[in-house]
């Protein structure tokens, strides 16, 4: 356990809990009970900032930079694979296309298996090290999954793996190559995950479920703190994020939360969680008075890692939202499969469905004039191109075929 | 240009060419007179160490951070992709499993198109501002392509890109979304590497292609400088990395070359080129009493990447093991194969096949008990996974279905 962690608090009820003790969810709300990890801020501060006032050396450059404000020892075996500290561009093409100048990317399918889980996979692992467990488990999507199974696979951790069986076969062969105990549920997402519950209980598994464990929220709030770091500590004014589960924008509100609570920033970018219009329960809350209850629904999107009708961090999901005056908003298919034109041929930066999200989110926001010009926007791309081939190949026409001739160039370039 | 450039130098006749009149090859020596790049190393030395004395800042942590040593100015527009700075990991597991201690992993899937390529492609898109072409072309297998393609696209630069058409279509699909005009062409690579450059002479279009372009092996050497200073300039005895046209090889060569040129290091790592046993003309040439001369072969091998009958980098590939008292081996498809599912199982580093025939080559020395124990062995991976998803997957076996009920589960791991 970190020494820095003063306690972990249950987001419905308020009690109290040791780090040690804090296994999970809070004994009694159950499984919505959610924990965050409060840290003892006033005695961090000093060193947290001297430490980041300096650039991290060759092999620093990675999520472990902040183990300040992560729930890992510093003694605790960690990853070695480069997690986070993805790139944060400012592409000008893209902005002068858009006529918004100030946007800015996160690109995390830059992370060592191409998707932002890695950050949560990373601190889970190292987790299941203090809690003294050899086998993990969780339900996924497939980007969770490769994620878990890749960095198992460089610090030796068996891991089972309960993923739908329409998870996109890319994702899958990642996970089986990491060496995975792979299980494909002949059910959605949310079958899955419910059944990974029960085995995790029935065998003793430690369970890397976002939306349960209360450590990997830990994890994917670095994005959060390498925006700060990487904008020169200049926080942009919006940060749009992809949502299924609302663990990764839950996150991100955290790394920020922390970041207030050091007294480095004064405020929280509005948050704006983007889902498919397919697999939306956060913005039917949002639009029925800012509800803090979901309902759930039966998903149906292309973005096959935001497709999720029971979101298991509903909680800390709606209030990144609400905390940071942010909204819900949601996009259809035809806009993710335009923004997942869009991005690559005005930026250099392809992504998957549920990877430019986000960023579809933004465009649309755009065009019904809801964005201030001069806001300085974040776009969050949560997941490789590469992550989801199949998608990609239909977004495309397939190219001329041309002999070896230069006669045949001509024709085909119409010379 | 870069005013640190002394001259250009052709490697078969030693003639000097002036930076400003040298784009491409030597005009007595035609296309196989490539010209090397020498700097005015006196005179950098000092400002080289003084910069990398210190850890990059968070916008430097790219290639560019050696451009005292590029040969682009540092006024040209650049790529802001982050190309290069990938990992260098030392994977303790698979050392373990190779009982060999010191092993170290340079993963090149890590950069912002999956491959090693990007490090040549950002400074040729940089050399086409300095000749002022608007226009860029290359043959590629598919990764120099989506590589060359991604940077144009961040960039605003045209591209015609010329890939044979059994080019996997993940890569395809890749460079097709950076909005580059594609042709597919009715023949291997070869034949699209001389179509490309008909075209090229006949457009006056920028030519991209290693092997020709003298700057992009410029580019191709920072994964040396990058390893040394990531290994804390302890340089491993030995490099591993696969092996086609015989760019990539050269460019590591001309990195290490470069260093011991500033006085930085001492010698040279033995270089050890790995080629596909289908594809090896390179290693028919070492065999053959270290011949000078390859012979042209019809290449088929299932490393998609390094299939190449007729290397255009002969000289420099050749000379880079020469000159390095390195070897060329070759490994069957079966090796490569086999590579491809224990690099990703015990490392987390998950590789295209191309990707990991220098692993592979590794792994067949240290079986031939040709590898000193103690050697120290550096094997870079210049591809990811993602890239050829359908060879991945015809390295795994479909995981088992389940129902979503514990006892279906119990029964599929026969617990």
């Amino acid at each position: 356990m970190n020494k820095n962690i003063d306690h972990l608090k249950c987001v419905l009820c308020g009690r109290r809990y040791e780090p040690a003790e804090a296994m999970y969810t809070c004994e009694q709300c159950g499984p919505f009970g959610l924990l965050n990890v409060i840290y003892k801020y006033a005695e961090i501060k000093k060193d947290f900032e001297k430490k980041i006032s300096k650039p991290p050396a060759h092999n620093e450059n990675n999520i472990w930079r902040y183990i300040d404000i992560l729930p890992v020892s510093p003694e605790t075996p960690k990853t070695s694979l480069r997690v986070g500290m993805t790139p944060y561009y400012k592409p000008e093409r893209l902005a002068k296309f858009l006529n918004h100048e100030n946007i800015f990317i996160k690109d995390d399918g830059q992370n060592p298996t191409a998707s932002f889980k890695d950050r949560a996979s990373a601190v889970g692992v190292s987790k299941s090290f203090e809690f003294k467990k050899d086998i993990i488990t969780c339900a996924s999507t497939g980007n969770a999954a490769s994620s878990l199974s890749g960095i198992c696979a460089q610090m030796g951790i068996k891991t089972y793996i309960f993923v739908p069986k329409t998870a996109p076969i890319a994702k899958v062969a990642q996970l089986l190559l990491f060496g995975a105990n792979v299980l494909m549920v002949d059910g959605n997402y949310d079958q899955a995950f419910d059944l990974c519950m029960e085995a995790s209980k029935e065998f003793g598994w430690y369970n890397r479920n976002t939306g349960y464990n209360p450590y990997l929220l830990e994890g994917k709030k670095t994005c959060a703190l390498e925006i700060f770091e990487q904008s020169g500590r200049k926080l942009p004014d919006y940060v749009f994020v992809s949502v299924g589960d609302g663990c990764i924008i839950g996150g991100i509100y955290k790394g920020f939360y922390d970041l207030m609570s050091l007294g480095l920033i004064e405020k929280v970018p509005k948050l704006i969680g983007v889902q498919a219009e397919g697999s939306n329960p956060f913005v039917r809350a949002f639009k029925n008075n800012k509800s803090r209850q979901l309902v759930d629904m039966i998903p149906e999107t292309v973005a096959d890692s935001i497709s999720v009708g029971i979101p298991r961090a509903s909680h800390q999901g709606l209030n990144a939202v609400y905390a940071s005056e942010g909204e819900f908003i949601d996009v259809t298919d035809a806009e993710i499969l335009d923004a997942l034109k869009t991005l690559p041929k005005y930026s250099g930066v392809f992504a998957e469905p549920a990877g430019v999200t986000g960023f579809a989110g933004f465009v649309k926001m755009k065009k019904e004039n809801r964005m201030p010009q001069n806001a300085s926007v974040a776009i969050v791309v949560t997941g490789n191109g590469l992550k989801d081939i199949n998608t990609a190949i239909s977004c495309t026409t397939k190219p001329p075929v041309v002999e070896p001739s230069l006669a045949s160039v001509k024709k085909a370039l119409k010379m």
